[in-house]
């Protein structure tokens, strides 16, 4: 099975496109699990236990965990662990090397951690992506239009008079010779995101942005989905991890994560006719 | 003191412009390093105490560090504190994400590991870079043109008449406002080189690619040095940690590392006059 389909049939089973971001700030996580032996990975614990029914996908953003040092790998396998088998892991490291590196950094990703996919740099090109391609059944999400300010400083810029994220588009269709490739696109660029699933009708969007970045959640659901109502993941982390910050944020994030996948559910029910 | 002021000032004092990258694979390490109670870090030390005199900078490609796991951060710890302080360290991790988690690659690699410099992928912009610009004293190493055969992916592009790579430069000459930035620019690439350093007269460049990638190391000395003879960092991997790889293999990464900076030196002498 490729990771396009997989992602497809879990999305089915989960009836879900939510994707959590555990971005979890050790600073920021209630004062009463201090006292916990990993403080992080049980907040994330309770998070996934709380929210695992109604999602099909959690991220892991790297930069969160490197910050721990010594404990980093720790509260990584011990995250990883919590997460069902039937979701998906994305190790949302955003990585890109020469290809040397780069198949240790897919080593650490896939081979160690087990993550199911990677989120990754394009400005390198084929060789710094290709160690992340050899699995079928894993995803490399590539970045191709941001959802931070920054995006305007390159992935804009004119080539041949369409943007460089189109550029990056055509050559990850190239790549794409086993299913197992994706793109990142920020909910904050609804009128690219529409153009961009006409250009990749049947890939995995990956779409963060939504939450404390504003993007647009209807739109991002509208437009991100491939012509039957899957293919999209609409990542929130901050508004469900802090949803509160008290001894019921578990709870609260459970609330959150309900409300969100029965919202972008809703708008797929309206979008695409079953 | 601004870090472009602080390279030159350990260039001029060690009187070398090598900077030897530590990607040291546990997996090619000699075999009688095996009982070491760490055995990359062993290696890494005796590689440091046998070249230290004959360089200006270390690399460390974060890729082959993840990969040890549980490890990782006592293995780096250790390599860090065997590198004296009068030498320059750059944390070859190839970062660049949206400014909240940028923030926190900028606090591992600076406040935390005290590496004195790191390289970035430029596809995300301003936003994804300004957390390791903050620290004047510390390097932003911005990929530009890259060694790997993929630069030919995207770094070529053109966008107004420019390829996509001299659009990389401008936007870092802008972000240069306190003396930290520098670029990537791979050996093999020795035209381009020269045009870079032209657009850039005074800023450092990183030149990775002379050994095992087959760049040639005499272009990458004329062309990537300031008009002083200064400013270009010559990395070498491969080819200095294996030279050799029996018990001698610290002598012969010595040998090999006074080569390189001698070599470097001629030519040097041969185009800047001082």
């Amino acid at each position: 099975m490729t990771f396009t389909e997989r992602l497809r049939s879990i999305e089915q089973a989960q009836n879900s496109l939510l994707c959590v971001g555990l971005d979890t700030d050790a600073t920021k996580i209630p004062a009463f699990l201090s006292s916990h032996e990993n403080p992080v990975a049980e907040f994330n614990r309770r998070i996934i236990e709380a929210t695992r029914e109604f999602v099909c996908a959690y991220k892991i953003n790297l930069a969160f965990y490197e910050v721990l040092g010594p404990r980093m790998w720790d509260t990584l396998q011990r995250t990883l662990s919590f997460i069902p088998g039937d979701v998906i892991t994305i190790g949302d490291a955003k990585r890109g090397d020469i290809g040397n590196s780069s198949s240790y950094y897919a080593r650490v990703l896939f081979d160690e951690l087990h993550f199911s996919a990677a989120t990754l740099h394009p400005y390198m090109g084929f060789d710094s992506v290709e160690p992340f391609l050899r699995r079928r059944e894993c995803g490399a999400f590539i970045l191709t239009l941001t959802s931070n300010p920054g995006a305007r400083d390159f992935q804009y810029l004119r080539v041949n008079k369409r943007p460089l994220y189109e550029h990056v588009i055509r050559k990850v269709r190239g790549w794409n010779t086993e299913g197992n490739c994706g793109l990142v696109v920020g909910a904050t660029r609804p009128g690219e995101l529409k153009k961009i699933r006409d250009l990749v009708p049947s890939m995995p969007i990956l779409i963060p942005g939504v939450g404390a970045q504003g993007g647009d959640l209807e739109k991002a659901v509208r437009h991100g989905c491939d012509r039957t109502g899957f293919s999209a993941l609409v990542n929130a982390s901050r508004t469900i991890i802090y949803a509160s910050a008290g001894e019921d944020f578990a709870d609260a994030a459970r609330r959150q994560a309900l409300e969100m996948r029965d919202t972008i559910n809703r708008s797929r029910e309206r979008f695409f006719t079953p």
